[in-house]
C-alpha cells in the first residue's frame, strides 16, 4: 500500500473502492493506516447495484466502518444496472461510471482497487481459454489512469487473514458462489485442479506470466505504433494506404500489429475484428499471388496495388 | 503435410520418427502419401529406448509397416537411456541423438514428428504452471531446425481416426497413462476440467496463444538483440559493460531481455539465472540509490558504476 500511494502529492485524496468482502474490507483498512503517515486523505466509496435483497443496508454498514478504520471520507453509491452485455459486464459497467463520478467530483487522485492475486490468476485463466494472445494474458492493469491495484501481488488468504487479525467481520457475496458465473467455475473449478496437479503456485505463476505478458504487449505496442507511422503514406479517414516495402521488413509478431492498427483506423470496429482477418490481410503482404479484396468488418476492404496495401470502405475507388 | 514439406527440393529425403502411437503412425502414413507424389524420398525411424519388456519387438513390427505405408526406408534405433534430469529428459535426450545421427548419416532434409495440437495445448499448460513468461507459453515450434510438426494445428482426434481407416492398429504406450507424468496429468485431468469449466475449444485457444507468443517472442528476442549491441561499450567473456543511458530508453520487456542476454555474454548459466536475477539487475538502471553489487549465478557481479552496468566475474577490478 506504502509503495502504491508513493508518488502522490501531500494532501491528495484516496479512495478505497469497498464492497465490505474481505479483499476490500482489508483494502480500505491499510488505506486507512497508511493514508495519515503519508501525508494523505483517505476515504471509502461502496457500490450499492440495487440487485440483491437487503443491499442498501448492507452499503451503508460498509460506509459506517470508514471512520472505524480511519478514513474521513466515506459514500454510498447507488447505481441501476442496465443488461447490456450481460450481467457481470453490466454490473461492471454501472459501478465503474459510480465510482468515476464520485472521484471527479470528490477530487480524489486515485482510487484503490481491491483485486489480488488470486482474482489474476483467474483473468488469465480466462484469458487463457479466449486464446486471443499474450494481450489476452496480460490480466488487470496494476495501475491504469487512477485506479491502483495494491493487492494484485498478494494472494487472498491474507487479505482474509488481515480481516480476522482486525476484528472485521467481511461479507460473503452470494454472486462468489454462483457456479453460473465462469469466473467462479474458474475459481472453485478450475485453479484447484490446476494446483493439485501441477503444484502449488500456479496462482503465483499465472500472476507473474500476466506480468510479463503486460510488459511485451507494451513493448510490441509501442514498437506497432513507431512502425505504423513509417509505413503509413497515408491515413485519412476511411482510407489508410501502407507501404508494402515497410510492412515487409517488420517482424511477424509487429507486422499483425500494424496491419490490425491500420483496419481500425481505417474505421473496422475493434471488436469486430479477429485474428483471422489480420492473417488474411497478412497474407496479401507476405503470400501475394494476385488474390482479390479480403473483407473487413465495418464495411472495410483490404487490396494490394502495386507496392501498396490499401484498406478503405469498399468499394474501394 | 503438403504444406509442411513445399519447400523441399526434388528427390529430398524426409523421414518420420515413428513410435507406432496413433499421431505419429498418421504421420508415417500421411509422409508416406504424399512424399512420392511432391517427389521426395520417404522414410521412417522407430526408437527402440529399451525401458519396457517387449519395446525391441514393437520397434521391429513398427519398421515392418513401413513398406505397407509407401516408405522406403525404416530403422530401428536402439538407445541406452541414461538418467540425467529424470526419466522423461534422459529419454527425449536419448531419442534425439539417435534420430539425429541417423538423419546424417543417411543424409535427411527433415525429420518429421507427431505432435498434435492437443500435446502443443498441453506444452502450453506445463509452460503456464511455471510461470517463466511468454516464451515459455510458446510450446513446440512447428520447424526447428530439421525438425518439423506437420501435425501442430491437427486434433489428436484426427490422427486415431486416421488410423483407424487406414486399417492401423496404433501402440498405446503405458507411459501415456502413467499419473506419475506430469504432461499426463494435464491430459487426462486438467485438459478435460478446462474444458468443462471453459467451453470446448480450449486445446485450440491454447495453441493459438503458442503460436502468438511465440511470434511476439521473435520479435522480442530480435529486438533486444540489436538493443543489445546498441547498449554494449565492450563484451569480453567474463566481462560485460553495459551503456546505463542506452539502457534507459528501452522498455522494460527489451531492457530486461538485453540484462538476461548481457549475463549470459558474462558468464552466467541461463538455466541459473531467474527472473527475481534479472530483476534485482534491472534495479541498478531504473531504481538507483547507490546500492551494492548484485550477485548472480556463475560467480557473476552486477555493479553500477558511473554511467554504465558492468556484469563480471566478481570481484570486479
Amino acid at each position: 500500500m506504502r509503495e502504491s500511494l508513493a508518488d502522490l502529492g501531500r494532501g491528495a485524496l484516496v479512495l478505497a473502492a469497498c464492497s465490505g468482502g474481505a479483499d476490500s474490507l482489508a483494502l480500505a483498512a491499510a488505506l486507512g493506516f497508511v493514508a495519515p503517515r503519508a501525508g494523505l486523505r483517505a476515504g471509502l466509496l461502496t457500490v450499492d447495484h440495487g440487485l440483491q435483497e437487503g443491499s442498501r443496508e448492507r452499503a451503508a454498514r460498509v460506509a459506517a466502518l470508514a471512520p472505524g478504520l480511519g478514513l474521513d471520507v466515506a459514500e454510498v453509491l447507488a447505481v441501476t444496472v442496465g443488461t447490456a452485455g450481460g450481467p457481470e459486464a453490466a454490473a461492471r459497467e454501472a459501478r465503474y461510471a459510480a465510482l468515476g463520478e464520485a472521484a471527479d467530483r470528490l477530487g480524489a487522485a486515485a482510487v484503490l482497487l481491491g483485486h489480488t492475486r488470486d482474482d489474476q490468476a483467474e483473468t488469465v485463466l480466462l484469458g487463457l481459454a479466449r486464446g486471443s494472445g499474450p494481450r489476452s494474458l496480460s490480466g488487470m492493469a496494476p495501475v491504469a489512469g487512477r485506479y491502483r491495484r495494491p493487492f494484485l501481488d498478494l494472494p487472498r488468504s491474507t487479505t482474509v487473514a488481515a480481516c480476522r487479525a482486525l476484528g472485521l467481520d467481511p461479507w460473503d457475496d452470494p454472486h462468489n458462489d454462483d457456479p453460473r458465473f465462469t469466473r467462479v467455475r474458474v475459481r472453485r473449478r478450475v485453479l484447484p485442479v490446476l494446483e493439485e496437479e501441477l503444484g502449488p503456485g500456479v496462482a503465483e505463476a499465472l500472476a507473474r506470466t500476466a506480468r510479463l505478458a503486460r510488459e511485451d504487449a507494451d513493448a510490441l505496442d509501442g514498437w506497432a505504433e513507431s512502425a505504423y507511422r513509417n509505413c503509413a503514406l497515408s491515413d485519412i479517414p476511411e482510407k489508410v494506404t501502407l507501404s508494402v516495402r515497410e510492412l515487409e521488413g517488420l517482424p511477424d509478431a509487429v507486422r499483425r500489429r500494424v496491419l490490425r492498427r491500420a483496419a481500425v483506423a481505417a474505421g473496422a470496429p475493434s471488436g469486430a475484428l479477429s485474428a483471422a482477418h489480420v492473417l488474411a490481410v497478412d497474407r496479401l503482404v507476405t503470400h501475394w499471388r494476385g488474390q482479390k479484396a479480403v473483407d473487413l468488418p465495418g464495411g472495410l476492404s483490404a487490396l494490394r496495388r502495386y507496392g501498396t496495401l490499401i484498406l478503405a470502405i469498399s468499394p474501394i475507388a
